[in-house]
């Protein structure tokens, strides 16, 4: 098939695969059992990946006479032919297995599991096995998905703009219609290979002909998408307008406690789901940054998500509801944080909410910073769905123009120890259900790719969309493996190639944290774009995001006698982040209020922290481009150019982060740098 | 007639005329003499006028027999048949004369002039007399324009946005059509009425569909207009864009000095006269701000400017071409300063221009702050002409939220000497044309008007509109009087009136500067909208205005051992403002750099300074209301209430100001106010 984009890790063209006698030898055969036989995703998939090696397998739905070949079929309609040693309570639904076995005189590869889900997730797992180099023999798999909602989120507009979107155009609208073609089919197959089950089409912003999608025509269409959707395991979701009644239903209100308004909604689901019998849910944002809300009425969140929730349920639908609720500020106002919004607003309805509802939790109590401490509505909703929310698409983090590996700080996040049950209560133990005794958890990530031909603008950035896949699979996951996994399926089994393409994704993070806002500063950006260094662009702002830096000091105290946001931890935590010795370097200028010449205990001050920091950044971003000069001759040139070409962007831009963000502090306070490094004045 | 908008200083419905009956008994009947019988403009005006007072007035094109009636003509045809007593050489072409005289047994109120515009001009002061209560017996004017050139310049898009625009969307133009309608008839009767002579219809920054206006079918529907315009004696311009060979010839070139270029231009312009034959010209913006422009091909502005000259010369047309040119800086450059641009781009050009090319320089170096120095260039091109730049809607003046009555800062503009010619050599002498022995001089205003029901959004910003033009034909016109006039036109002729918006007015721009950026600082505004305060919102841009504050000091030092740019204006300036002694206070930090605790001449600090100023312009500005709500009976209700709104607006927006400015300065220094007012910490 030819392709006027690239296709990331299924890039099947480029492997370098060991033994292709062995592949012909099994692959030549595939007996696909039972009613999956007609599902073309499975099919296509072995016929694109085998095409590049010049094969062309015969499919079967019965069991064949031949030395080796693949067997595949839902673990029902295996285990009465074949006698598999594997204990099946191991085995969830989207579970699978991949392993070598005897049938009759056949040596079969068998690919099982108990759903479609499970067989698609065991093919993409047993191709990347061979792609990286393992021999048939030796693969053997039997793996779960530890998080039952793994959620894609795009910010796409019907206009065909993203929101925070850094690829390109959408791929799924463009002036008011929807689209449908090869390209959304691929997107489904990468979305697939790394396990996504749900994906929301549309921005949790909507607006305008947006609200509209629900209705049809437009449902219809979205038809089309969602039967495309489906043959890889993945359920479509639409964001909603809270309002929606009166924007397009003709009423006066939308009060989720009127009758009027919850009739309208009853039409509204039954209609959709008489075209999408296995549609989602609706993903709400409401009440917040002036999108309308149940506060509107006098309800609160509870009343708003439970209306939803029950008109979903007959039909197996969820509600996503996002915890990223809070109020404009007067920057004179120094009592309001912020930080507190998300848990002041949810903390008193845990147990309110309907066991369909989740709330989508931003993995800080801000926004997306580079660096946050994690909600800590993760360690108080004790009845209460949750969904951590990711930001992949990197808007604080250099858009796509900087490389910013966010794995290392997801891991962070997942391994982070909210104590809500004692020891080992992390968020990842949480979302796998393990800690309340409740199933419906997940993680949400918001979408990085767009129209350009490699997806994601900057190349590595893929590699985030990957991991996200990854973790919300496997939060144990080792992050390095799965870097490493990713670098041989998209950049080549190579070993400088991983060497240095895992120096630059691992620490890319912490090079850019560097010369950006270091210490959980964040915010010192330019308004609206969120680009570049502004380090008083929101400090006199309506948006709670201050860091109110005078002459002598910098930072809000946020501890308990502060504006008290620490009280909201398990008391572990607030003890730790209360007291300046013990809180995390890292998080310090998030938590506290400190002296420029306030002594870490590197023993440097802070404001020389600072300059460090900084310079330090810049010098590791120039690290970078020389990782990545070393593989020019083995990284395919387009993509060598491509990336090259983001690098000396990100210096430069790097160095104006540097330089800005230097000479403020410089010009706060005077002190010079004590390695005499330029500062300009 | 009914209308959905007001009609500013010309609604002659709320007019309280002393004598009705003494204007019924003159008026009743009006000779038009010559062709001029057949202008609408003229019988409108006066058939409007007096259906107000129940008059139909009879119109007659000869002599009648009558005890008092008004003759009217051009001073051609009728000194023949009276013998005024005036001497022609004070009556420029369009001067006009106001007098009673007696004609065979009748008693007659001349008047007259030598062209269309000059008795348009007459009719309006005649109306504006009877207005304002005098007797006719009483009123001889013989005026005449000192400015050549009056023009009103809008950034009207052809979408129908307006750039800077705050009083609703363009009267011109509407989703890329062209409007023809009664509200540009009253709007060219506005203009008229204050003696303007050109319009430019749009933005100087021409794009999209804007730069095809000087094609058909555009070309044909400006037509209308032109003839519409013409009937009050104003010229229409358009802005070009200097790409358009490119853009929409087909050429791949826009060199000025390509044969080409230049028979494109041709025949653009022939195929305009053909449809205009008065067509004014051009105005141009180029090699600025991204717009392209003669350097793209290494020619300078005046083979630019020049081009253009030679070929609209033969139809009597001219060239505006805008000073306006500075190149994108990076702040960590402090040698390069942008107020300096205009004058390095221009000066070296002087006499270079041909003589229909009028430069059209802003009043000061940067770019219509509250407070500038004024522009080295007035006194330095000595043998080019010239257009002083003021711009009437509010950009960064308050946009039409805040009271801001400019005609007090113009005035200033006008009586600064320049000392080209020695003493006396002020701006408003070189716009007469009285310094350099040459005569294309003029000013050009910058629209503030929309389709808002009062025109300017602020009702009282229709006084920047009504002093530009008066200022432009008398620069040395009382600046007290020509508010009161406004006033009694548009308010009532009421002491209280009159006593309380003198003071709103006349201090406005003071108050809007003391709670804003006082001491010529600038710039602490927001980013793209310029509205509202920002500190440090172009400190680190590439737009070359920064104020560089750290923890001690303020300002750039643009002295001679500074940037040098004192060093553009004659030694008599450039020593005073060389001295932080000498120097104007309200200009002290455009000039100097300056710790926050120099000692001003008043033994204030420069800090202290910055907070009363502060404080005392937030008081100030309730004061503005407290006058206002005093003539809560005394004015039309809508007039009140939406004045009254603004006003309260204004109030909440100078504390923020207030509290933003003082708040940065207080952190940046820690030093209290000595009054010890609220400073935020």
């Amino acid at each position: 098939m030819e392709r006027d984009y690239e296709m990331c890790w299924l890039n099947y063209k480029k492997d370098v695969i060991h033994d292709i006698k062995e592949i012909k030898e099994w692959m030549e055969d595939i007996v696909i059992i039972g009613k999956i036989y007609n599902f073309n995703s499975i099919k296509d998939e072995f016929e694109e990946f085998l095409s590049i090696l010049g094969i062309k397998p015969k499919f079967h739905n019965n069991i064949i006479k031949k030395s080796k070949y693949i067997l595949l079929g839902k673990y029902d309609d295996l285990k009465n032919l074949i006698n598999m040693s594997i204990d099946e309570n191991n085995l969830k639904d989207e579970g699978f297995i991949i392993l070598v076995d005897k049938l009759l005189s056949s040596e079969i590869l068998i690919i099982t599991g108990k759903t479609l889900n499970s067989l698609i997730y065991g093919i993409y797992a047993f191709i990347n096995k061979l792609r990286m180099g393992y021999k048939i023999r030796d693969i053997k798999m039997v793996e779960s998905p530890k998080i039952k909602f793994r959620i894609i989120n795009h910010w796409d507009n019907l206009d065909g703009s993203i929101e925070r979107g850094y690829a390109g155009y959408s791929i799924f609208f463009k002036d008011n219609k929807i689209l449908f073609n090869q390209r959304i089919k691929d997107y489904a197959r990468l979305l697939s290979s790394i396990g996504i089950n749900g994906i929301v089409l549309n921005n949790v912003n909507v607006r305008g002909e947006a609200i509209k999608l629900i209705t049809s025509p437009y449902i219809e269409e979205l038809a089309r998408l969602a039967d495309l959707f489906r043959n890889y395991g993945i359920r479509i979701f639409l964001s909603i307008n809270f309002a929606s009644p009166i924007y397009i239903g003709n009423l006066e209100t939308a009060d989720p406690l009127s009758t009027d308004v919850i009739n309208w909604w009853k039409r509204i689901i039954k209609e959709i789901y008489n075209n999408i019998p296995d549609f989602g849910g609706f993903l709400v944002k409401a009440d917040s940054e002036g999108i309308p809300g149940p506060y509107m009425y006098g309800r609160n969140h509870a009343d708003g998500a439970n209306m939803f929730a029950r008109l979903l349920a007959p039909f197996n639908g969820y509600v996503f509801w996002r915890s990223f609720v809070y109020n404009l500020q007067d920057w004179r106002d120094t009592k309001t944080d912020r930080a507190k919004s998300a848990y002041e607003n949810f903390k008193p309805l845990d147990g309110l909410f309907d066991d369909n509802v989740i709330i989508q939790i931003k993995y800080g109590p801000m926004d997306f910073q580079v660096r946050e401490p994690i909600s800590p509505l993760f360690g108080a909703l004790e009845k209460t769905n949750q969904l951590l929310e990711l930001q992949i698409t990197q808007e604080y983090t250099g858009q796509q123009i900087h490389l910013c590996y966010l794995g290392t700080l997801w891991k962070e996040i997942l391994d982070f120890d909210t104590y809500a049950k004692g020891e080992g209560s992390t968020v990842k133990r949480i979302l796998e259900g393990k800690i309340f005794g409740r199933e419906n958890y997940g993680f949400a990530g918001i979408s990085n790719i767009g129209d350009s031909i490699n997806w994601t603008g900057h190349d590595l950035a893929q590699a985030n969309l990957w991991t996200f896949g990854k973790l919300a699979w496997n939060p144990d996951g080792d992050i390095k493996e799965i870097v490493k996994d990713w670098i041989i399926l998209s950049l080549g089994n190579d070993n400088k190639i991983i060497e240095n393409l895992l120096w630059m994704l691992l620490n890319s993070h912490s090079i850019y944290e560097k010369y950006t806002t270091p210490l959980g500063l964040g915010w010192m950006v330019n308004p609206v774009s969120h680009y570049g260094p502004n380090p008083e662009g929101y400090e006199y702002s309506k948006w709670g995001t201050y860091h109110r830096a005078n002459f002598e000091a910098i930072g809000v105290d946020r501890t308990s006698k502060g504006t008290g946001y620490t009280l909201q931890y398990h008391q572990k935590w607030t003890e730790i982040f209360d007291d300046i010795e013990k809180c995390p370097e890292n998080l310090l200028l998030f938590f506290h209020r400190i002296p420029y010449k306030y002594k870490l205990k590197s023993g440097k001050t802070l404001i020389q922290y600072i300059y460090d920091s900084h310079f330090e950044g810049v010098e590791e971003a120039e690290k970078l481009k020389e990782k990545w000069l070393e593989l020019k001759d083995k990284i395919d040139d387009k993509i060598f150019q491509r990336v090259l070409e983001r690098l000396n962007l990100q210096i430069e831009h790097a160095k104006e982060w540097r330089d800005v963000i230097n000479t403020y502090f410089y010009r706060k306070t005077g002190i010079p740098d004590e390695k005499g490094r330029k500062i300009y004045p």
